[in-house]
């Protein structure tokens, strides 16, 4: 990643997450699969706030799918918690996307995990395609 | 389909399921959400022993959409319980199917839940279609 | 339930929900397992409105579980759908709560469900015991 | 813990899981999150095999969080395919778990995902303890 493209700089999106009894555990801990479907929520908000939208490119045929996750759990949440999530994209090229996550506790500001995952584009049969340039511009 | 078919001697399926943490609650309890995917694995595995397979089916263009569900929950279930399921159906027309469960915890053999639901078969379009004969002699 | 005790006098609550990507199946419909969650955010926030919470609750030994859900699926719910979820409390007595809820497409007001549930309280043990007369003031 | 100690060597564990539709996304895929069940599927069938029990262990009061996951996703999995999770320990010490996954499609052996997650243990309070020796010797 070039110097001059620091991540400070690239648009990031904040999305208020409130954590749901079905997702905590016998611990009492939200489950740790279910911060998967958050980061994902927060590419949806990103994508939409660049003025593009997941739906919109699955109709037109362009799907993305998960091809790396890392995630890093620090502190547990809890039922009922208001989370934050701070979403970015820290490296784009024709084939894959990468972004990181931040998931902060909203009150305490506790970061309770970091995350990173790739993200490429397929087709409807599953085929790897190059990522529209016109989303690279929008939501890079 | 015969007048005098009574729901006894209509085919059932007995399907092992051992509950996972993550379908438990802080409770402990086997979240009451996570039943309706329970019944549904009743109805793939029904179909299934009845030579059918909802897979293809839904590649063929036939989808199964569940129009009624009413569930009652007598016991708890927890993380690693090892339950039976026993699906049947009740009732078939040529638009809905409509079953039976009864899910046992295997071992106590109590009775933990009952329900009941009505599927309707749809088009790729989300249309009614009616249900394929070959199905309802298989399934029913 | 008595003529002068009307569902439309109780108070009632809405709650703006955004469809997850994980929560839409192959069909892309919103799968019918995942409208339970959303009602039970429903209750959670009309108790909130009412001045308590379910998190205190569980934290002071009174646990909720759901006895009885009956669902009516009219039309499908797709990925990135606005709905708003009107929850109200229908009838309670010292051992029951029971709620009804609609839940609608935002934008075109379409009724996608309906459903009833009725909840009882419980203490850790998983014990039937009665609900506190002073959720009944708040949240009823 | 012998120094010697291969991952070759150590015990490990395989699971069949067959794909339920609840689980599979728009793009009828096996949506990446419900991979982490799996995972934590395969561990809870590797302690059983070596005698041991998360249950009865949170009964004791001994929980295991996941501090560290990642995971490569390579092909898809769809509804209905079967499924062989092979679980491994990789490396133990006194406070913290490694497992290493492998996900096969079970009929082509195509390997669709590869994992490794670190697990620690807490108590009731979530504080970190030490692992059971105990369930070191019978795990490891």
């Amino acid at each position: 990643m070039p110097e001059a493209d620091s991540p400070i700089e690239r648009p990031h999106c904040s999305l208020a997450i409130r954590v749901r009894y079905v997702e905590c555990d016998p611990m009492g801990y939200l489950h740790h699969s279910h911060y998967l479907p958050y980061f994902e929520m927060g590419r949806t908000e990103l994508l939409r706030q660049s003025g593009a939208n997941y739906r919109d490119l699955e109709e037109q045929g362009f799907f993305f799918v998960v091809a790396k996750i890392a995630v890093n759990f620090r502190k547990p949440a809890r039922y009922d918690d208001s989370l934050e999530l701070i979403t970015r994209i820290t490296r784009q090229t024709h084939v894959r996307i990468d972004h990181a996550y931040e998931l902060y506790h909203q009150e305490s500001r506790l970061l309770l995990a970091t995350a990173e995952t790739t993200i490429a584009c397929v087709d409807r049969e599953g085929k790897i395609i190059a990522i529209l340039e016109n989303l690279g511009s929008k939501a890079g």
